[in-house]
């Protein structure tokens, strides 16, 4: 086994959606692929969709059960044809509910699902919070962990995938808050985890309100270094290489290591009072 | 009672300590605020030994007693002449133990202590770690939290604070890594409280390693904006006016507050398992 057999190559697929038409949207992303390679694609949020629905009840109508809904059979096909495994963030239909969700898919099919648990501004009138705990899957050449989008200002959701052994963070997103970007280097270098950002491009515009959504996908480094990055405005497509062993060592320096040193003895997990000033 | 009585005026002081020379280190303190006004001055770790002891023994000997050493009476005296309060790091000595502290200090004296939670280096041969627990101080105009300069990295610090109510955060440090100032702003923006991060500039050369602490102290608004910074290796001195009351209101948006979207029952707060690959 040589050396390079460990690598993973990533990639981030930083799409322009169309509301509503998920087969151009498909299109899309299998044209900004191609002639690419990865072994493990990252897309953005609500990738097929478009992100702005009008209600709970569009976002019902355009979500889609997992695994048999046409989202993950597409992806499934592709992950198959292309030798890869792949994320994407979708919105899932399950009987009377409607999650932000993505799912992990590979040749082989659906590996595993996540329903986003801290929705962001308008979502909490589309859809229902997540319920189901963050899961880290072992893909053979890594151990990857999903969060969406503004899951970010959370330090606990990378923390906890890191202490379920993630190795690499894939972070789908429709990025409207100028932040997540330069804080998702503080999520790599706090857990020295890889991390893969990938974002939208675009505007949405819906009863008036104009949605521009922010680019600048990103791959990091378990290290924090910038890898490979997207501008703010054009569909594109990019691709690191990898060695996620790299995120096993927890190592600062001789004498500290970030999971050793942990004193969670002292750390609060809920609010000791209630908050004063409200 | 007019609104700008509610504000406070926070400094922070980026120092060149002399090692070993604690009336020198004074001085420059002293020099350093002399014409300038705040409420509540935070000045960096160890502020008035120096950072690199040789080992344990010089370490104790250099440490002083809590309250009754002199650096807590030199810092009483300060804050009564000022009428204002201060954070700073000293060595403590405890009996046997000593401790990488900082101590809250106003007109009437000694207000609370910390120690060090997250020991970075080589300071595990030369302090205990801190056995406390992460408190928070209301000195009137604000409710303060203090921790030091390697503790950033864990956000479960920044966290337990706020949690705890802080509005402002205290940060005296000695740092020596490039990334503690752009997660500060993580810090702020993830749990809307203030930050002060008070670090020293200069170089320490002991049994031939060479030191180097990189200045850029910092004054943040609980939305991640600069109000005020130091270069990397001048001594200074930096003021800015804030409303800790802002730090009480944690909505992002009218659907989002970052208190109450928490979802705690899917936080880890221990790994879960062994590491693999260790």
């Amino acid at each position: 086994m040589t050396e390079s057999s460990n690598l993973l190559r990533v990639g981030a697929v930083q799409t322009n959606p169309v509301f509503g038409d998920k087969q151009a949207n498909q299109k899309e992303i299998e044209a900004l692929i191609h002639g690419h390679e990865a072994d493990l694609w990252v897309m953005p949020e609500l990738a097929l969709t478009g992100y702005e629905f009008k209600d709970r009840k569009e976002a019902r109508e355009l979500a889609e059960e997992i695994p048999d809904g046409e989202s993950t059979q597409w992806l499934h096909k592709l992950c198959r044809d292309l030798n890869c495994h792949a994320v994407i963030g979708l919105a899932e239909r399950d009987r009377d509910e409607v999650f932000n969700s993505c799912i992990i898919v590979g040749p082989d099919g659906l590996i595993g699902a996540y329903r986003k648990l801290h929705l962001f501004d308008r979502e909490k009138l589309r859809f229902d919070p997540g319920d189901r705990p963050l899961a880290v899957y072992d893909i053979g050449k890594a151990r990857v962990g999903m969060m969406i989008c503004y899951d970010w200002i959370y330090p606990e959701v990378a923390r906890t995938l890191m202490l379920k052994g993630a190795q690499v963070i894939a972070h789908p997103t429709n990025l409207v808050m100028p932040y997540c970007q330069q804080s998702m280097r503080t999520r790599t270098l706090e857990n020295r985890v890889f991390a893969v950002t990938a974002n939208r491009v675009g505007r949405e515009e819906r009863d008036e309100r104009v949605i521009k959504f922010t680019g600048r996908s990103q791959i990091l480094s378990q290290l924090g270094d910038m890898l490979a990055f997207g501008d703010e405005s054009h569909s594109s497509c990019l691709v690191a290489e990898i060695n996620p062993a790299a995120a096993d060592d927890k190592r600062v320096n001789p004498f500290n290591d970030l999971i050793a040193d942990r004193r969670s003895e002292f750390y609060l997990a809920d609010p000791e009072r209630v908050r004063p000033g409200r």
